[in-house]
């Protein structure tokens, strides 16, 4: 986890980028993250915390129908979460994760359940996630795959040529 | 920790009240505590780790003079992001914390200098802690001091005459 977070750090630093968090099942866990790095503070400017579903909608600007129609466990609603702290923000990228941490199932969806969302210049993806084990394991595992599909992204977009 | 968790939501939900949370140098770990309690949907609405200076005042609104005049690490920004982040989520209660995590000093106050804010309804308090140890330690004993004073709050308001 450390390598992958100095990893994620440097790429971002080497393209003079920065990044901020949207979390839900998470609910502070990817900030602890990001924030633990020495020198996070260039890269890392903060995020939110929306555990309620209206601050989703108040604070991040999902948009409600997106809520309506796909729930706030989906692929859409990671999407809007990323893009949403990102323009909060300012931040080069956005990363946001929601979906079911359990013990019991959020939307007719089973534990594990997950999607993060990864927004930047000219990008807006989401990555589904199917996790098992209990509520912290699945809170973990969603920090260091949200940040793996972030770095692959970082990859991929800092190096266009690579 | 665990009881002083448990204590806190029951004391918000004997009150049909409601906290969030707005953080600097804890990153997220009172988020993190304070959705680790089953339940925690019920009294904890969120939150916003504004790690970033300027993301204190473009999210909390905190006014730029407090920064100027009296620094991020001050009561006074501890207060201001407190009410800020009450009203940007509608929470009954807001709670924050700044301060030096280490291993350098900040505006010219050592590690371990930290503020934590508590805004209510009529109510906007700071708590002075000085603490020592390590970045992590006093990222950790500021999340329970925060926890605590926040407890004490939450007994002389909800019962006033108790």
């Amino acid at each position: 986890m450390t390598d992958l977070l100095k990893r994620v750090h440097l790429l971002l630093r080497a393209g003079g980028s920065t990044v901020s968090t949207a979390e839900s099942l998470t609910g502070g866990r990817l900030a602890v993250a990001l924030t633990d790095t020495p020198g996070a503070s260039e890269t890392y400017l903060g995020g939110v915390v929306t555990y309620a579903t209206e601050l989703k909608a108040s604070l991040l600007e999902v948009d409600q129908r997106i809520i309506e129609e796909h729930g706030v466990v989906s692929p859409e609603c990671a999407k809007a979460m990323a893009s949403g702290v990102r323009a909060l923000t300012g931040a080069t990228f956005g990363l946001s994760t929601t979906g079911v941490a359990g013990p019991t199932e959020q939307e007719g969806k089973p534990p594990g359940t997950v999607f993060v969302g990864i927004a930047g210049p000219g990008l807006v993806e989401a990555v589904a996630l199917e996790l098992s084990g209990k509520r912290h394991q699945i809170q973990d595992r969603t920090v260091k795959e949200a940040l793996a599909a972030f770095e692959s992204v970082l990859r991929r977009e800092e190096t266009p040529l690579g």
